[in-house]
């Protein structure tokens, strides 16, 4: 799943250019190419599938050379993670009547990538023999506020059977979660078989399957592009997390630790990254600081800022835009971006 | 003059392009294009000499296309102002044998126009008839530390005899020379007839008026560059104020008020210009600012900075570099100028 906006991270990411596409820890790959070569290790190329928004359709084979443009499947229009799920399902039911899926987003960051690929090759064991649907939980380190938890049931086992799915808890609340050890982070990564998750929108989300179902005989030739432009804004705007993972019976957490983030925030990407000695995050530009703490500096190459006594702060540039705004209040970024959309015209979105 | 590195506005202004050439306040003209516009309300532009480090000349030549070549004086290196105005002295002397001169800097900010070009002849018409040094004196707005003063003697006639010439006074100091009325800001722009000023290097600086005399037959030739070039670095680094002016018996300063400021820092800038209704001055780029107060940003035409929760700093930016600092903390910058040539060895100096 590469369709996301990551408007959380503006100015850094832009429409044109979201979270997925940018080289966020200046290695050289983008969070969408780290995702693909994670999953490398786990299928062939030609197996994989990227849903994303048709506007990015250029970007995504410029950054994917390896994949073939039939791998790319294109979204008109944003209807959240549920009927991009289906999307990609119908297209694999299409093609084949067996088959094992992951599901991920694009930009999460992932640091331990051999305890993922096992975790992987754990889950995908599991939906091969079990009709369940499975999702990664992600053992909490933190009383983190900015993630939906997964309650697990009783017993010890992994995977186990998923008690309740929360939203985002408040900090007292986080602190509770943390310490009973019931409580899993919602990864947003799942791992089903076809014939699960197609049975499971038949009877959870109905109508999703029905649109989609209409176009079985479109799938895989040239028409199939025509059919998902006209009938794809039809579809209710819903997560698979709502529509799908919080009703269905047999849910299962595959709980696991391996270095993960979604990457949501500047907040998490400050907690992940490398400090110096003054708590600075520096991303891919020089610095110069003077009496500077805690702040998460983010530049484009080559450029170099020189910093005095500033404290807590999120300075990020990209192309025409500085940020320059505490880390404490990162959450009225939308606000900021709003506003800005709306005195220039989108001339900075 | 137009010789000035201005590092105290990096990295607004840089070396190959210091404050004079910078359009600070986004009006189209820079600060020596608003100085040639002005003295051409008083001499023709043929009579207008520029005298600048030679790595300036292009850039002189593009921003006056109304000068020819040969009205650019060029210094091989940095000897302060006394050999700057001894070079364009022997020029004129080479020309002809009477003349009244004005010598101005190219980077300072008059705001009052008219009362600047009164003042202006009020003074030519004073070294027309006297054999005296006259300088411009400002009647001080507020008790600033960042200028030399000119104490005046008794009486109420203008232009006054000069009593002293003080250095930049501490803030109780500033406070007294404010209250007492005696003082005035040293403008650094002086009035002199071509006699008077050529019989003070004679009596004050033999030394400098000896090299210089010694290429009387080279002004105006093609020779002239090369004479300079090899005599020019020999001169002694030396003021024309600590060389001639706090030294001559008849000084005088002509009292004026004509909005003047030598933008010497970014304090200056920011006392002298408009300011939104949170005290903040925005040069050239489009802001949106939230709790933010008494910032000074500088950053490229056509740039957005959004600022939240900032309060009392600079904020400059220009090609790759980036400043934060406090506007309490400037004096620092060229701290930092000589940190950042150091550590990445004039990259972005």
């Amino acid at each position: 799943m590469a369709g996301g906006l990551g408007s959380r991270f503006w100015p850094f990411s832009r429409n044109e250019r979201p979270k997925q596409f940018l080289d966020f820890f200046g290695t050289g790959r983008s969070l969408l190419q780290m995702t693909f070569d994670r999953f490398r290790n786990v299928v062939p190329a030609s197996n994989i599938l990227i849903v994303s928004n048709i506007i990015y359709r250029n970007l995504i084979l410029e950054q994917l050379p390896e994949i073939k443009s039939e791998q790319v499947l294109l979204e008109p229009t944003r209807r959240n993670t549920a009927p991009c799920i289906a999307y990609a399902v119908n297209r694999i039911k299409a093609t084949t009547s067996t088959a094992n899926i992951i599901v991920a987003p694009s930009d999460h960051l992932i640091m331990k990538e051999e305890r993922f690929i096992e975790t992987i090759q754990e889950g995908l064991d599991f939906v091969e023999k079990n009709n369940s649907l499975l999702t990664l939980g992600i053992k909490p380190s933190r009383p983190e506020t900015g993630y939906g938890y997964i309650q697990v049931g009783e017993g010890t086992e992994n995977p186990r059977k998923v008690k309740t799915f929360t939203e985002k808890p408040n900090a007292e609340l986080a602190q509770v979660f943390f310490e009973t050890g019931e409580f899993f982070w919602n990864s947003g990564i799942f791992l089903w078989n076809l014939k699960t998750i197609d049975s499971a929108f038949n009877i959870y989300l109905p109508e999703v399957a029905m649109k989609f179902n209409a176009g079985k005989d479109f799938y895989n030739t040239e028409k199939e592009q025509d059919f998902i432009d006209e009938m794809y804004p039809s579809c209710p705007n819903i997560s698979i997390d709502y529509g799908i993972m919080e009703k269905a019976e047999s849910v299962y957490v595959l709980c696991a630790e391996f270095g993960w983030s979604d990457l949501g925030t500047w907040g998490s990407l400050y907690d992940l990254s490398a400090k110096d000695d003054n708590q600075n995050v520096i991303l891919k530009c020089e610095t110069i600081m003077y009496d500077s703490n805690e702040n998460i500096i983010a530049l484009p190459k080559d450029k170099l800022a020189v910093i005095q006594d500033l404290n807590g702060y999120i300075v990020a540039e990209s192309n025409n835009v500085l940020l320059i705004c505490k880390r404490s209040d990162e959450q009225r970024i939308r606000q900021f971006v709003n506003d800005a959309n709306f005195k220039f015209k989108g001339n900075y979105s």
